[in-house]
């Protein structure tokens, strides 16, 4: 990892070189206390000591350090997008099929499922992403595609790409994503076939994009719904304001109290080792570590998160 | 109910004469939707048709309308004020006992505390907030006192005191609480007797105050944890943000994650028909009207909550 | 139906003439009290005025009365069959993929498989009836035929099959299944494609039997693991008290205890309408009707056993 | 421990002097494989190597050896003998607070009863067993000497007592009974005090008897209810049926479809050490070693009883 690379003039959001430069060493002084996610080759052949941050405010000001640029999987970061984009397509349908309750098991949990007869917890544990893969799905003839180009509009790169070794690897061993399908589906929660289903969202987890695009594609969430690069209206306010809400209560799967508790922030992490977080009427942030704890939380950068929380005083709360 | 009472001039809480006038109208509107708790006597003998509000700004800009004076039970509300008080006693070894997490079954579920072993999910489920109670009555000789001396600091009301009456019932009446508490002395997560833990629990439940009252009280949640009033700093500015993480996440009971997808606000309801929110570096918030609908909310409550946000924009995400 | 049939002369097995005639009264006058299994077109289409019954002695003694010859659907009575066959395979090697434990939890509960880790309760819940499948398909090249052939051998009867019909639709609308399935296999507790083993399991399933064909082939089970008919030793003599313990405590599934504190005998249910019951020592039974409560027991079959226990004491207890 | 000590001559129940000298090799050899309940002082304070075997027939042929004659604690043994009371009392309408189902759960699992709305699982879980002693201190002026009396008048021994001291420790350490108690009383299914309830269900648990005391008051059991010394029918010969299928299925709480599986006997066990098992029309079985596997199993007495059904061929199945 190089130290600090590129670093604007100190404005609005309050970051200063002498920040970032203590960010990079707090990062790097915690390389090796946690390990790569391994259930699949691609991730676990990553280079665990990386470090990246980027943060962007509404109007553009943006700070970033470390491996900024260098792409990831996004893996469940994938999850905030697809249902902003299912959201934009259904509307309040679409909230017939997902309940706005945080679980209290664990992200894969089939039980959850089963307890509430086929009406997942939260767009973000695997049920409910699997619910909002279905409702693009149902709406799309190329559904992959559909999703990579949100992507790329929200993030002003045309050169998006979901990785297919990925995504391939995730299917062959994602019994348990086939399971809660297939009781989804059981409960009449799932209208397209499994495979059409899960095929999305598999590519959706395998997408790569880097901090700097994942805090820019994250911009209209800090920006009452607008994409301020382009004035675009992806979702309405109230809609934002709801998003935000269902990130703080539940985008940290079952630990989402404790993320509230000592962070304060808006977030959805993925087990690639990002975290995209978002201050309201502020800034967008994305920090990305590979090495996860043993609760599969992500080691850097929860640190990392706590001292920009407390250093900038952006917690919501 | 009369209409508005006291209208101070709009300052920066935003709220105006119309507002109020539209606000009482609203809630005169729903009177009726609901029905009044009626496990014991003390509450189902309250005239449903009343209406509260009042709203105050960290200096001290008041807005208050209808029963904005009238004393209510504040059951549940009192958890909050245990609980910084608790944290004052004991500190972060306060966390040892209770964890941070929202819980997706009822207030007083007591599977939820076998399944964690005896570790309440958070300090607003009853279990919890049994911790707390025990925590008190192990650090004062008098409990009971020291909470209403408590009440009454906050509040600036010398002449705050616990229903008697309403307390003897809820202890003839609360087996379940009883049960709670046995489970956790069974775990060894209490370390006074039961009966006098579960009388501090009633006796907190069983408080009167108003809705200007309970607003004042909990100014410091709004102000980094300084009462503006007095300038004591009540709790430190970090735990007033976990306190605002915890009733965001928690303060709803299992309907939290659907109150902050709606309305958006730190809070924390009562049985007795009152909601105490926070908007954080800005003002508290209490409404109180007596009828709940079927799965024990506040029926004119969150209308009014619901109105607030939306004209005021002061929603937290 | 007609009434009593072939009835052969008072034996060990204790049944006259005049109990048949009234057992075939009883379950006339019962027709209607229940409804037929709808989730698949076969099974809903039968007639529901039907009933039959056999009992056979373990010395070849056989009573039938009504429509004892007319084949249904097995259903999950072929879990009884497919178990005993896996134990021939594998031997007690078998008893480290599955439990013997009753399940408080509905037949096809995926929760208490995730509670369980992925090992099921006990081998008649439909996930240990999958590891039963999985077991058999990882030791036959020809798995349906296989089955097929012990049945006939059991049975005596060349030409029983399994309906592809019902086995299919089955298929087409066994999601659930599939969800068990796929969770087996994230648990490392299916070691074959889930389609081969799901199509074993809907192949058994859709076999058709009828009673007197059904209570010849489970004699074994009642004479110590000797068919008495060959002679063949099919099962131990230690397996068979066990199987018949198994069949106690968890061959109807979460009403074996209430099915054991009112009948008294190991038995196995089939939603196709069958009840397969043992008297160890003495003699099998099996009682066929369509019709089901709303629980999904069987209503004719069960008051039948309970007037041939009471009248023949032959209850285990 | 000393060798066998009474051995009639063989008869039906078909023990040898052999046999028993095997039993007692096979005890004494096991010794030291478990460890002593130690939740209270006089549990654990008795002498670990000790193993007591009693054998009676129906027609009085008695075997036993080892310490058959000292008295322990019969604890959990106990509930059968108060259910059987309290069906006297009550008879069937008792079943409409207590369920016949197996549970999955501990035998103290107020998780269980908080699912089943109150509705105890079965007798013999421990909230089952406080519903009985309800239904018992209802109907008694002085509920544990009633209960006492009805124990001496099936054992023949005027001088059987609860002991005191076990009784309160008991009671001082057993907060979860209390829990259980109060979440019953708030589901309205104790109509006495949780204390007067208590006191009888600790008392009943503090009984102490010998194997072979314990073996001959459970002789009704084995002999469709009639007591074969007096010819008293204790309950009739159905009730009888009902409770030998509910010690099959519920007896060893959550171990009952393993011992089921294993041994093939309505059995009850107790923490302080003993078994006592039925074989219908046959004989009733008592064994007793303090000490217990880490999942509170007796070690030596599943041994033995494993023994005894291997060598006479005793199982039900």
């Amino acid at each position: 990892m190089s130290g600090p690379e590129k670093i604007s003039a100190t404005g609005k959001v309050g970051l200063t070189d002498t920040s970032l430069s203590d960010i990079a060493k707090l990062a790097t002084k915690n390389f090796g206390a946690g390990h790569l996610a391994d259930y699949i080759p691609a991730l676990r052949d990553v280079d665990p000591h990386q470090f990246g941050l980027a943060v962007i405010g509404c109007d553009g000001e943006t700070h970033s350090c470390g491996n900024a640029d260098t792409r990831f999987s996004i893996q469940s970061i994938s999850k905030l997008f697809s249902l902003t984009l299912a959201l934009r397509l259904v509307g309040v349908d679409f909230w017939k099929r997902v309940m706005r309750n945080p679980s209290m098991n664990r992200f894969n949990s089939i039980s959850d499922l089963e307890t509430n007869a086929g009406i997942p917890s939260n767009p973000f544990v695997n049920a409910g992403a699997i619910v909002v893969s279905d409702a693009i799905v149902s709406r799309s003839s190329a559904p992959n595609r559909f999703v990579l180009d949100f992507m790329r509009t929200l993030s002003g790169k045309g050169d998006i790409y979901s990785n297919d070794k990925v995504a391939s690897d995730e299917a062959e061993l994602g019994h348990r994503n086939f399971a809660l399908a297939y009781l989804l589906k059981d409960y009449g929660n799932i209208d397209n076939k499994v495979d059409d289903v899960l095929s999305l969202y598999f590519s959706n987890c395998a997408i790569e994009m880097s901090c700097t695009e994942l805090a820019s594609a994250a911009l209209f969430l800090a920006n009452d719904g607008v994409d301020p690069k382009s004035g675009t209206q992806i979702i309405t306010s109230d809609e934002t304001r709801e998003l935000n809400a269902l990130l703080t209560t539940s985008g940290m799967y079952n630990g989402s109290g404790e993320f509230a508790f000592r962070i304060g922030l808006p977030a959805k992490s993925g087990v690639g080792g990002g975290i995209l977080a978002v201050v309201p009427q502020q800034m967008s942030i994305c920090v990305w570590s590979p090495e996860l704890d043993i609760y599969g939380n992500l080691v850097v950068g929860q640190f990392v998160l706590e001292y920009l929380v407390q250093n900038l005083g952006i917690s919501i709360f």
